[in-house]
């Protein structure tokens, strides 16, 4: 995955596979054991690295966190954002958003139902100052996109009269949760639970 | 509030206002520092007592979160589980869950958009297997619960043509999602999001 740049990326490894791995076993184990009872042990154990070869690709546990949101960031910039912005029907910019970040997380979910990265992207209390507001800034320009989408389809005439504000946190709020439950051993793929957080969403659960 | 008799519940004080305020700012604290980070001190000071006088409330550390857990259970059995099983029509349980789920979390937030005590519920990986266990057992009966009216709500024609554990889930994370953005001094009371978000799931976003 080629990580894009932006303002708030760190210094960027030479082997970014090898870092997204990195990044994706350590959340893994924050989700486990708590971001203070994880180790640099635990991780370079994880990825099958020593310590030294593990500090060769990050600084240590107290940038941790940041990489691993700014990895998580980069991510939906990439695969949602993007894609999404590059579209001129408002409709189909909600649909993509809905279905890539569905997929975004998904396609990364373990056995377990989690996909840490993203769960890990809301322990901001570990976070310094500056670098939680940088992580802030970054959610706020997505809940931003969202709620521009969603006024851009009422000037369609093709939103629903609910709350704008409220509407883009109820459909952030479906899709961040499949972080805490989908399992990708289970019956549905993700595909289909893309389409079915997407029907859900659009025409709601009641029958009309 | 009455804290309602059941077999998860830690053995209760005789002062269960303030007990529930030790969890709540416990919660706070916990979401603020992280649970490591959190001293008794911290949580004595908040709620003004010494630290013999909280430790007269609650053992210490090591059960605090399965206590604010559990407290957290108890006020959802209270005040939306039992109400709805007390109702006859699907679409009424269903609504009834969607509003006092909704009102249980945004009357108990603070203004930085924060309801300590749901977030708290995710924080899993602190427990001791046979709490978690606990925990897990009632999260499990809530979902099931939501599923089973679905499944009512489809037998009696009234659910759009969508995945029943799919649905429930996102319908979860709406809600639980108000946890982490709405702010009761902000534009909407708890009554008007509760409505929104009703409005959101069960007629979704799109015009029909």
């Amino acid at each position: 995955m080629r990580i894009i740049e932006n303002p708030f990326s760190l210094p960027v490894s030479r082997e970014p596979n090898r870092l997204g791995e990195i990044y994706r076993a350590a959340a893994r184990i924050i989700r486990e054991k708590g971001f203070d009872g994880t180790s640099m042990n635990d991780i370079a154990e994880a990825v099958g690295l020593t310590k030294a070869g593990l500090y060769h690709h990050i600084s240590g546990k107290r940038d941790l966190l940041f990489g691993i949101m700014t990895y998580g960031m980069d991510a939906l910039e990439q695969e949602v954002i993007v894609p999404a912005r590059a579209l001129e029907d408002a409709e189909q910019r909600l649909r993509t958003i809905i279905h890539n970040h569905v997929r975004l997380i998904t396609s990364r979910s373990n056995s377990d139902g989690n996909n840490a990265v993203t769960i890990v992207l809301d322990e901001v209390a570990g976070l310094t100052p500056p670098q939680r507001r940088k992580i802030d800034q970054r959610k706020r320009a997505y809940v931003d996109l969202i709620r521009d989408i969603l006024r851009d389809l009422a000037a369609d005439g093709k939103l629903n009269a609910v709350d704008i504000t409220t509407a883009a946190f109820a459909l952030l709020g479906m899709i961040l949760w499949l972080s805490r439950w989908y399992n990708p051993e289970g019956r549905l793929s993700p595909e289909q639970v893309a389409e079915e957080v997407a029907k859900a969403a659009l025409t709601g659960l009641l029958r009309h």
